[in-house]
């Protein structure tokens, strides 16, 4: 049994950590945390989330205090903060000996120059960066298992890298093209006049300029081009992206490529059939769907997952059992 | 031609009634005004609208000049503002003269003893207020022409009243109970959390206490149980009322109660069949559907209006046409 | 471990009932069945549900081969089948011994009169009939353990009756009046222009006519007006129910009432704070919310449910449970 | 004042079309029509849509007779009918002299192959077809004034065209990539699973193969790659494209290029700001909203559209207008 301690509990992403670890009968919750100053402080959970009306823990203060005592009660802490919270309570608690799941952007990059451009903010704790290993959880399981740092992936990446791994070898120089819809809910909690119901539908933002486009170039070893919408629905992620390969590419290549998740049981491939939003919402898969023109070179590939799940929790929670061997 | 000033334009339906205005070949759109300390003052109206794009107004501030302003160029005002904002403005331009039509409640009830109760303030303006005319227009047209201050009703009013009133002859003393179901846009375009786009879906509000209830009861003359709910759209008001008739109450009768409504070419009335919100979305329409049980003597009836138009902007407009004769 | 065979599997009920019973540790699933001319037969369930990709059961036909192969097997049969073809299905699989849970409406009623009446058939198994017991899972365990026939309530019943019976010694004469929207999930699997997705939009239907009222009042014990409505969402039941309370009724009187779901782990009762329709949705639960005048004995209660969960397979669920003591 | 038929006129087209030319002062409506099989025959067109109440038209039967009182009674028909009955019903009228504008794909290819290939009939009309003028309002007003035959764009080609014509002349031989996503209203009003309320969720279809590619690259005069989805909303296109262009290119050559929309007033075009879908929906509008990467000469367009709109009946009544000279 290992003891977990969740901080940013309240928020979209740390409400579902939270329901997907109570659930788990070898991990237990040693508290729900939120920040000193949160309005939501010494609530429960189920006040803000009455469909977790089951589960009766309330969502404490992250006081000094507490801190003390989840260095001294749980194995792992996993981080549903704010990059910049994040930066600082990752690198305290993996600096204590805790095994750290940090679902920020804090510590998916390796190259320190990336932070203040992306971010905001220089990174402070290149030792502990230089632990950090991205948790793609098909991708990147040996690392998940040694390190005590993990930068949970962000969801657009996910959705965009499980389409676009094993391509990579078949690319040629033109710049893969990624198109992204995402659920609300990917904006967070926060209270924000272009979240509000009556102003959502859907529309492109961060064009050429979001970061999660350096994060997907990164960890495919390619440059793209990256385009997320905000969709009218509340979860999910569909991304439709468009690759030229290298003349000569042949459909079963293709099909070789993607052979890398047969035994992957959350990655479901298609060929020439794709992926509605709707059937990965509220589980932890990923539906691809794609196609290939051999005269001109292009697939299409569409990726689609629940941005809270295999976005976000369902994949810390891969990482944790991968990590434990769970 | 008509000269007006909307006070108000940033806001849902001070937008409306712009666009509404503004194709009125009889009217002119002196400006459109918001409150001096708006983080919206000076932007154009298309900026936040820009569904608006082809209407080239600013949102300026209602300085004191722009208050002469508009006294001196202006035959009436359409105030969009919050109740207590109205109650002030309504009476200051009734005072100097300018015919008023307020959207607010400010001035809907004549009894002073229900605003401290409903609205949390009280009436300073006895004298104004005893000239306000309710504006509903298919019921009060001769007072609408005479008055020149109009409390345009309440969106759920105005679904409820044109369904009920007809009927009003032929109720028992059992309470009608009015079910009804807002779009969001009803809640104005503040931001909030529970009209976050991610919070909402079909919930009661204001159960035995909503402000719209002593509304309906007042202009009905008929105590009634009115519970509101918030429903997953934009825009739209659809209120199911069951209502118990007297014993020997006939079909017929109704047909005959309803036929009120003749000679009105945005009520439409149906027997047997039902409305569905997104036929009168968008439209300054309201569509009626009933059925009669002569054995219990129980009728229902549906009304659907949209709550931006007929339960606002355009029933202001029509109030509008009334008073001038347009 | 029980053995059962879920007839109908095809439609959205079928296809939930299977999700749920898939992940009991005590049950196996026999197999999965449709009609011998469903053109969906030999077709996996995860063809035409692809969020059941984890699945991998075949939709078989139901020929009178396999029937003798599912009681040769089987401990149980789930019928999520069209009431007439329930009708017949459970006295077959009654009498050569199986469990029957029928999800239908034709084993609702002990009255055979209301078949032809409500559902266009006479019954034609009055002795089968006379064994079935009505399995609201809070109300009836006891019956459900000792009978081998269990009719499944409908979903506006579910929802309705478990707000309204613990008040039911409090009414007055007057009618209660249930006003209910559904999700279009209610209206089945089946291609129709009224469930089209540009059709649909907030609407009553089966005004004063629909076969779920002769459902509650026959359950509840006292007539009640219903009106259910169609809402612009896939799932989920909200009725909102006004009913007058006897004279002298206090909130404690009311509260007590409430009190027999202290035990029930799926029912939720708030006094003054109200359900929201997302909060149940993909649960087994019922959350409830209610407000009481005092000054005119009205009390307003909301009861949430999804509808095809505890409004059919998670409730067909929790009889299975009940009856085998799982 | 002119005088025109309108054939198909149940369909969601066919109505928006109608709604629209019967508010035209110099345009009247001399009937509608429908197939003469259609179950839809003789019914109010209000029946089938109760928000269009005000307008008190018949669905007539296309009977021989009927066809010849439009030849002797109209000055033009609007065709609003499936591909294969408009390919014959443009040519008959066209013949007798009536001007006709057709909102199907029959016209639309000046090259006879491609009809087999991506309609599946051979077209009989290659005379009629050389005087078919493909009217994109904003391009094409020349021939639009001068031809009797007027091919009315495809709805995805209409917002792929107007945001890429203008940078023909910069664009690189590497393929645009259009992604777009439809309200489900572009898929007709015929009753079909995949578009039943309950199966609508975000997903491509048409992948590498949609009959809309070749009409964009034919009048674009360049290959795309076009990839439409069906999102869950009932009106709007919104397609977001991704294009190369030369190296050199700066931001003022393409403000320049958009330049070419300074005098269209359904044209908005912005830069670094872009359109949300609900901004153009029920609106004869076109917003453009595009940003340029300097360093790697990529362009990320976006344009939106109502499809029943811009995407065909009010760009149909754009060209009555300028064919009318109106």
């Amino acid at each position: 049994m290992k003891s977990i301690a969740i901080i940013g509990a309240s928020g979209y992403t740390g409400a579902q950590m939270t329901a997907l670890i109570y659930e788990q009968p070898t991990l237990s919750i040693q508290g729900l945390y939120v920040s000193e100053n949160s309005l939501d402080k010494d609530k429960l959970l189920s006040e803000l989330y009455p469909n977790y009306s089951h589960i009766s823990l309330a969502l404490q203060p992250l006081s000094p205090h507490a801190k003390d005592t989840i260095v001294a009660e749980c194995d792992a802490v996993v981080l549903a903060t704010d990059h910049k919270v994040s930066l600082h309570l990752a690198a305290w608690f993996y600096q204590q000996g805790l095994v750290v799941f940090d679902l920020s952007g804090a510590y998916r990059f390796s190259d320190l120059a990336q932070y203040p451009k992306w971010y905001g903010f220089e990174h402070e704790y290149p030792q502990v960066l230089a632990q950090a290993v991205y948790g793609l959880a098909e991708w990147d399981q040996g690392q998940i298992e040694q390190t005590k740092m993990i930068a949970v992936p962000g969801c657009y990446p996910t959705a965009s890298l499980i389409a676009l791994k094993p391509l990579a070898p078949l690319m040629t120089q033109t710049l893969p093209v990624i198109n992204a819809v995402s659920g609300v809910t990917g904006a967070g909690r926060k209270v924000q006049l272009h979240t509000s119901f009556c102003e959502v539908s859907l529309m492109p933002y961060g064009v050429l300029g979001h970061r999660h486009q350096p994060e997907i170039a990164t960890h495919l070893g390619h440059e793209v081009i990256f385009t997320p919408h905000l969709g009218n629905f509340k979860r999910g992620i569909l991304a439709t992206i468009t690759v030229e390969l290298e003349a000569g590419t042949t459909t079963e290549d293709i099909e070789k490529a993607y052979g890398v998740y047969d035994n992957s049981p959350l990655v479901t491939v298609k060929h020439n059939q794709f992926p509605k939003l709707d059937d990965v919402v509220q589980t932890p898969n990923c539906h691809l769907g794609w196609k290939f023109d051999e005269q001109t070179h292009y697939l299409v590939v569409s990726s689609a997952i629940d941005n809270l799940m295999k976005g976000a929790a369902s994949q810390a929670l891969q990482c944790i059992k991968i990590h434990y061997k769970l």
